[in-house]
């Protein structure tokens, strides 16, 4: 790995996320907390830039592991910010009833639906605080570079926030900025998974975060498969990173 | 306005749509359909560019105009797709509930709420009948180049979608395309409404979309009064079009 200098990094993330919220007269956070890592640095990051009386983290349970919420609790304890959470178990029932539930085909259906839900109660969420504080708040992303890179996350889900403090750093730049910030070494050091599904990222990306950063700094220096792995997974998910529409020709 | 040579933009559209079905072996569309205009010649499009056989039109009122729903039935009538109907108006009631819905704080939250149930739902019905037919479903956009220019969309709404033929073309270009296309009159020409609140599309930005098209040839062919609404509106909404995130240093 090149080397990081951590101080540099925070302090530059920081003064950017102060800069944003400056120019656009904006005052307060909405972050949904999973109790993974991303969340639990983001959150760190935004207490650090704006004050912990201006972030509010969101847990947004759908028929999630209950111990991600007290991990959640963890990380809003740490950082001494409000913690709200709300059950979408029920709203993610009627969905799929109203969509027309489908036990044997819906499996793809139902697993997005989560993230996407997730997104549209946290925009609720940041406009209903507006509204009620006379504040400005937005929602915060908690997306990583190497999730960036192949795709890893859900169009319309994850994939859409106001800001994106740790969209340019690899997971362990992630996990260094985590240590630095004294997030709790339980959620730093947990095995990233998205909870959709029982397996880990890296049992279903097929590739370990670590050979996405190798392959970051060289291509070469993995093997022909996993190379080829990681070009196939950006190359398929990559249309989740664009607007695709027809340019006309001028 | 400048020439606008609709037989030769249309053979382009369709080329591009086709071009990229080919090449990422998709095979069908999932459309929502407002009956609005911008719906209409979409789905008039993707019919001529892969077969009305392929197209799955797709109304989700939420407390909405009924004669909308009338509007959408003579789209797919005329075109001869299949259009299908789920009503949002239970999944939106009860995430209002869960987010805590509050009569009086709650209107911005409840209004964007809507397109991002819609977007959700597209998207599940997409990868439904993915599942369902074993073929591949995108879901088609309907944005064009006005709204998008002055901001008027939902992000996590309208503005996610995986191809957006129409998304360069200004109102009264799409409208051309329409009556090439043979769209039904009706919707064609009717008021441009969001079905968000009672007003019209221009009633609620300040300024009338024949000007948008005006300021796009020229800037200062537009009064001042006009020509600044566009550049605010441009200005506070742009961040919808863009993903904000740091980028370090290299």
């Amino acid at each position: 790995m090149k080397e990081f200098n951590v101080v540099k990094e925070v302090n530059n993330i920081i003064e950017f996320i102060r800069y944003y919220y400056k120019k656009n007269n904006l005052n307060g956070a909405i972050i949904g907390i999973s109790g993974g890592k991303d969340s639990g640095v983001v959150a760190a990051l935004m207490v650090m830039a704006i004050g912990c009386e201006n972030v509010i983290g969101v847990t947004l349970p759908c028929y999630s592991n209950k111990d991600d919420l007290d991990d959640a609790k963890l990380i809003s304890d740490y950082y001494n910010f409000k913690l709200i959470n709300y059950d979408l178990d029920n709203s993610y029932n009627v969905l799929k009833n109203t969509l027309g539930n489908d036990e044997y085909y819906a499996y793809n259906s139902n697993l997005n639906l989560k993230p996407r839900l997730r997104m549209l109660s946290l925009y609720y969420l940041a406009a209903l605080y507006t509204s009620k504080e006379n504040r400005n708040y937005i929602v915060v992303g908690t997306s990583n570079k190497c999730e960036k890179y192949v795709g890893y996350f859900t169009k319309g889900g994850d994939s859409v926030a106001d800001i994106f403090p740790i969209l340019d750093y690899t997971v362990s730049e992630v996990i260094e900025i985590g240590k630095y910030l004294k997030v709790p070494e339980k959620v730093l050091l947990k095995i990233p998974s998205d909870g959709l599904g029982d397996l880990s990222d890296e049992e279903k990306l097929g590739v370990k975060y670590s050979d996405i950063e190798k392959y970051f700094i060289d291509k070469n220096s993995v093997s022909d498969d996993i190379r080829k792995r990681i070009d196939y997974l950006h190359k398929i998910n990559n249309h989740k990173n664009k607007l695709n529409y027809y340019r006309r020709l001028r």
